[in-house]
């Protein structure tokens, strides 16, 4: 399949290698891509630049984000929660019918006291992206993991669970089928309507608690059931 | 030890009666005893009249607040969440120095599109508690399982847990005795302060989503980990 990879963080270069290595084609969109090349130094969080990480994956194209758009067969957003719509306008996603979105961001919000998410409660991301693009397809997943538990799974011991969020049945399906070969097979719960979204992002301030409370982001949710 | 539970609903008669069979000298306290003693028929939610309940648990007292504030060495919030400031105020907390509050309720707004909760994301209900009461030491726990499993945690098969967060050292290891004493021993996860809360509130929702997903509310989170 033909994805694209909307931004280029920690988590946007771990699907895009992840999905690539399955032998999907893969590109990578960001605002100005000669920009991002030109880095060589790590960004505030300590990321390495980004050319560091496309030298070890020839294979996968760094667009910019129209072009990503125009690439996309199934369009990954992975921008921060904040950028994710003017990100997805910019991809033409609003002059797309039917373009499955997976969205895997979450609206957080570090400030000196700690996490908070930018919309939560009454709305999510996932749900603004279905109001900004009608005729797209919504399907939020992944967001309650790590980026290294998002492509390996197996990281994590035990019977723990990937959840799927989206008003339009084909288009979880196509997310399911994408999750499985990322390794989620049997393990995908389909939670619903897009509108669970919110449940799903605002699991991830537990998520954050939970992980420094056990001292590694190698933790998801199993959910033991009678 | 003499507990007060707060609240005559669901969760306020299941953990009563879960602590009451524990050998523990348990108050439920009321605004209204008269009033709540004289119902006869189930309430909106279905639950049937208190008396019927009072009727299977005579060793258990129901007082008014100020009278469940008094007999309280421990003190259980299960009230709603949007009552729960005015029935710990009634019961006296505020003229109480280091009193042990187990917060266990939620804030959750039901309307008819679903589930939110009336504080989320940059504040919670335990926060607010402590801030209105702040002698008191208040502890969140077990707000993010059914009224059941609070008291029977083997209902639900698997490693699953129990989180904690509070202020106070003390208070939450108090608090940490009574879980062992029912059942969460060697299950028990201590996310740090009060804010934490914040996590264990929001996940509610998403917990909300999954019961419904799976198909029964004997879920909990188990923490599968590297």
């Amino acid at each position: 399949m033909k994805i694209s990879v909307l931004g280029t963080g920690q988590v946007g270069r771990t699907l895009a290698g992840g999905l690539a290595a399955l032998g999907h084609e893969v590109a990578v969109g960001t605002r100005d891509p000669d920009a991002t090349l030109a880095r060589t130094e790590p960004d505030a969080q300590g990321t390495p630049p980004y050319s560091r990480w496309q030298d070890d994956h020839p294979g996968v194209r760094l667009l910019a984000l129209a072009d990503a758009g125009a690439h996309a067969e199934l369009l990954v957003n992975a921008t921060s929660g904040t950028a994710s719509v003017d990100a997805l306008a910019a991809a033409g996603v609003g002059e797309r019918d039917g373009l499955v979105v997976l969205d895997v961001a979450n609206p957080l919000v570090f400030s000196g006291d700690g996490l908070s998410l930018s919309v939560a409660n009454t709305d999510s991301l996932a749900e603004t992206l279905q109001r900004a693009f009608p005729t797209a397809r919504v399907v939020k997943s992944l967001n309650t993991v790590n980026n290294a538990v998002m492509v390996d799974p197996a990281r994590v011991p035990g019977e723990h669970v990937m959840f799927v969020a989206g008003d339009h049945a084909a288009a979880k399906e196509a997310v399911t089928g994408l999750l499985d070969e990322l390794g989620w097979a049997g393990r995908v719960l389909d939670l619903g309507g897009v509108r669970a979204a919110r449940g799903m992002e605002m699991y991830v301030v537990l998520w954050w608690h939970a992980a420094r409370a056990v001292g590694t982001f190698d933790v998801n949710v199993a959910l033991a059931r009678a």
